[in-house]
């Protein structure tokens, strides 16, 4: 093991971040991003698998966060507040981020294999609310739509939180997004949004 | 140019599923697949570009059906509604092919890069028909969260469809699921589906 170096994985992430900016993806090496971040290649190695692992890095933890929001939610509550209060658990992972996530969205829109992948995370995300819902006494096929409109309150919410100039935060705009839902579904609502 | 073939596109694709139901997706080869049916690579090679794009032929057809049901639901009808009208003229399509999916499935389920693809295809239909939404006058974030909505109807009424035994139509069960949304998503019901 080498010697200890202070933030290594922050510096390491940021570092990876901008070179697949300025180069893209494909064309980074992670030699140039240790290098960039000042460290050595086993340093990288210590922190992250490969050069795609330090963009989806985080999202163990976002899950866990979500999940934990909808188990913890009262147990009044119906299965879309369940999910709300999820939503809100992961806007707190996100709260600072918000450069860090525009710029990660950039990278991965610009790469196939990163878009699959981002699509992957987010349907095991989905698997995991409807599970935690199920596991409320939600069921189906009630705990899975309720868990994919979720789903769909966060795509819609955190798209808007990283569009340029936005400056509401993810939490606000999840809870607008929410209610935005259940003006849509709403039964016989004279045409929403038009 | 072989001889012409009857059916060979149709025999293909069954003979393809077979074996990849037998055999596995990644076992099977594009030879066996043409011997199975009686054909020759060559003519495989008319029909298909590869042994991934037997099973997901039917993506296209699929998207333009739905978005063409968007189109053309009513100018009064609530984007939702609009929605609605996609998944029933997308049901068509499935209509005597329940058998087939039932297996297509299976064979998706188990291969992570066919789960991948999938994934896509479901992401390409939903990006076209929050456009199609869009072109029917209604703005964001309302298209984008109508056309979530309606994919999550879609996603579970589908499953719930191809579930053993299950004998209700998919247009049946497209609209139960979608009542069953609206129920999710109606502001203060007392728990819905507990």
């Amino acid at each position: 093991m080498g010697r200890w170096e202070p933030n290594a994985r922050e510096r390491l992430a940021k570092a990876a971040l901008e070179l697949y900016r300025e180069r893209g993806y494909e064309q980074t090496t992670v030699a140039e991003i240790a290098k960039r971040a000042g460290l050595t290649e086993r340093t990288f190695f210590r922190h992250y698998a490969d050069k795609r692992e330090v963009l989806f890095d985080g999202s163990g933890a976002l899950q866990e966060l979500a999940v934990s929001g909808v188990v913890g939610a009262p147990e009044s509550a119906a299965p879309l507040d369940a999910m709300a209060a999820g939503l809100e658990a992961a806007s707190g992972w996100f709260a600072d981020r918000r450069e860090h996530a525009r710029q990660r969205q950039a990278v991965i829109v610009a790469n196939a294999e990163l878009r699959e992948r981002e699509l992957i995370k987010l349907a095991s995300l989905s698997a995991a609310l409807a599970d935690a819902l199920r596991g409320r006494g939600v069921a189906e096929p009630t705990a899975s739509l309720a868990a994919e409109a979720g789903m769909a309150v966060f795509k819609v919410g955190f798209q808007r939180w990283i569009a340029e100039a936005e400056e509401a935060t993810l939490s606000q705009l999840m809870r607008e997004s929410m209610a935005e839902l259940k003006a849509v579904t709403a039964h016989g609502q004279a045409r929403p949004g038009r």
